[in-house]
């Protein structure tokens, strides 16, 4: 049964505050007519602090899309290796011991993508599949961990390795000035995270059960607008009020499953933002407390897209994990407007790895 | 057991012959150093006539990044239904029986996916998987078959959806002058192809085994320069001959299925340029005759990316198909350098719909 291993996070080293945020707000668009809607959302995000890729002042440049792109594949190819080493390591296998790697990013474009990168210097097997996706922005988080989970159904005895590379700060568009693009730039922020699935063995969630869904009709809530700028990112008013559609499928797939998704174990969900989480608490009736890992990464990271289940989850390993046959839910969402979910219990091994726990993988960033 | 039934494909109505492409290199290039080489090996193609989206007029007019994945978004919404609801009406499958919808296309880039859009458009269940990939070029043709065979392996009551949009000439690039840039802009052209890939019935090619494989230290052979004016495609002079280094990656996957490569019924390849199909007959040994399907789809359209190997079947299933348990190698390369491979067994049904044969969709043009 496929296993989602410990996740292996990182965050940049340069960091920002939300103080900081409100003030650049305050002092490059002094005479935006919604200043002061813009920083109450900005506040309303809870996001504490954010990490990005290169110092404020770069990242609040534009140098064009091109010099983006390269700076997200000189900055994928320094930092992501040393998380992909980690993930391997937590899980206790070893590059060749991988069948696939799926890559998801929305934030950078290459062709081919870094998954051929990483195969030639990391030394995995040149048979290696590669499935990199690039559309499914935050919703690619959780479909990475269920075409993973796919993968080792097919293939019981294959492992899949998952990288989610995020540098969000890279999509700052100057120019964009709604309200939306504004909130933005105070929510999203850049993580990198990586995480195996075993079809053998592994300690972690025992994927059960995936799915996924499609609120009818949303396509334009949340989309890249394709520029020569690069990828302008524009999200809907209405995106903050989805989980009201969205928590019936939650419930149907966990019903589908036996299970009853207001109760159970542990809950892995996509903070998107801080309504995304108030308001799957009160249509699934779930405890604030049970959304607590992802809270904590929106509070400490902001919104880091694709990675942020990737990072939610790792808090739960860090607090100790759950306990054995504890049932979960995991969940992204992004656009389409998708939701990528899963069902799966806690599945602890005798070696001791597990209580280890309380990593301080939150706090670390990657060596250059 | 999957099987990956007749794929529809379109190509679009504008046409230009290889006599037109060549006087328009000449009247735009005359002072060109390279010229005559350039003329040359656009005559090497092959490629009698291409299909575009577009006149050519157009074509040749660079209107921006923004403008051109516009153009792509249009088209592929006006042009990719028709070709959908043949392949599922050749498969004999309805919308909702679909469980994954594999969008593969790296002429254009839009977030949310054709995907989304095609599950609000045609039917498709809201809980549809949404596998886009836009990063594997044209190989993505075969790892689009390749991971609609593994999602039936890992469901043996699934059923995928794979589509293959590409449209070449939106990539046009007026201000790349290198050879390499004047020969593609002779070689690749547009087309759509879609094909189900049944995990239980259906008539075609029954999925056994497939890989992949990477040429190491290959990425920067063939790959995109993204840049303000869209994707910059880079081709490499060396890649004409890396059939030398894949025959043996396709020798070996065949060995492991204890087949021999060089010695099966028929054979879907990519026809990447003429130099690929000469070189795979001479490493394989194997009749150029063999290699028909993937020759005409060349002369006949050009490259036309990840949508050549469905092409190439799709004339297979013209010819009438091969006999009851034929086994084939279907193979699509592109940028890694990386190899997608199938092998599979012709499977018959009795219902007749195979004998209905020789199908003219390769003069059809899409309704519009």
């Amino acid at each position: 049964m496929a296993t989602l291993c410990r996740p292996a996070v990182s965050v940049p080293e340069h960091v920002i505050t939300m103080e900081e945020t409100l003030e650049l707000a305050r002092s490059r668009h002094p005479d935006h007519p919604q200043l002061p809607l813009a920083l109450r959302l900005i506040e309303n995000t809870g996001v504490r602090t954010r990490h990005i890729v290169q110092p404020i002042e770069e990242t609040l440049k534009h140098p064009g899309f091109a010099e983006r792109n390269k700076v997200y594949e000189a900055e994928a190819k320094a930092r992501v290796p040393a998380v992909v080493r980690r993930a391997l390591d937590d899980a206790q296998v070893r590059p060749t011991d991988i069948d696939v790697i799926i890559y998801v990013s929305c934030t950078g474009f290459m062709m081919p993508s870094m998954t051929a990168w990483l195969i030639n210097e990391m030394g995995f097997d040149s048979d290696t599949r590669q499935i990199p996706m690039a559309q499914l922005g935050c919703a690619a988080g959780g479909a990475a961990i269920n075409r993973a989970h796919d993968f080792c159904s097919a293939y019981p005895e294959a492992n899949a390795l998952i990288v989610a590379c995020e540098f969000c700060s890279l999509c700052y568009q100057p120019t964009d000035l709604g309200v939306g693009s504004l909130l933005c730039n105070g929510l999203f922020g850049d993580g990198i995270a990586a995480a195996v699935v075993r079809g053998r063995g592994g300690e972690g969630i025992r994927l059960e059960r995936n799915g996924s869904y499609l609120i009818p009709r949303t396509e334009d809530w949340i989309m890249y607008d394709v520029r020569a700028t690069g990828f302008h990112f524009l999200l809907d008013k209405r995106v903050p009020a989805t989980m009201e559609p969205l928590a019936p499928a939650l419930q149907e797939l966990a019903g589908q499953h036996g299970w009853d998704a207001s109760d159970l174990d542990f809950y892995i969900i996509h903070a998107g933002g801080p309504r995304i989480l108030d308001d799957l608490s009160k249509f699934l009736q779930v405890a604030p407390e049970a959304f607590r890992f992802s809270r904590a990464t929106l509070t400490e990271y902001g919104n880091i897209a694709s990675a942020v289940v990737l990072d939610a989850l790792r808090r739960l390993f860090d607090e100790g994990g759950a306990h054995e046959g504890a049932r979960g839910l995991l969940a992204g969402f992004g656009p389409g407007i998708t939701a990528e979910m899963a069902l799966g219990r806690w599945h602890r091994t005798d070696d001791g790895r597990q209580a280890r726990g309380h990593r301080t993988h939150d706090k670390e960033t990657v060596a250059r």
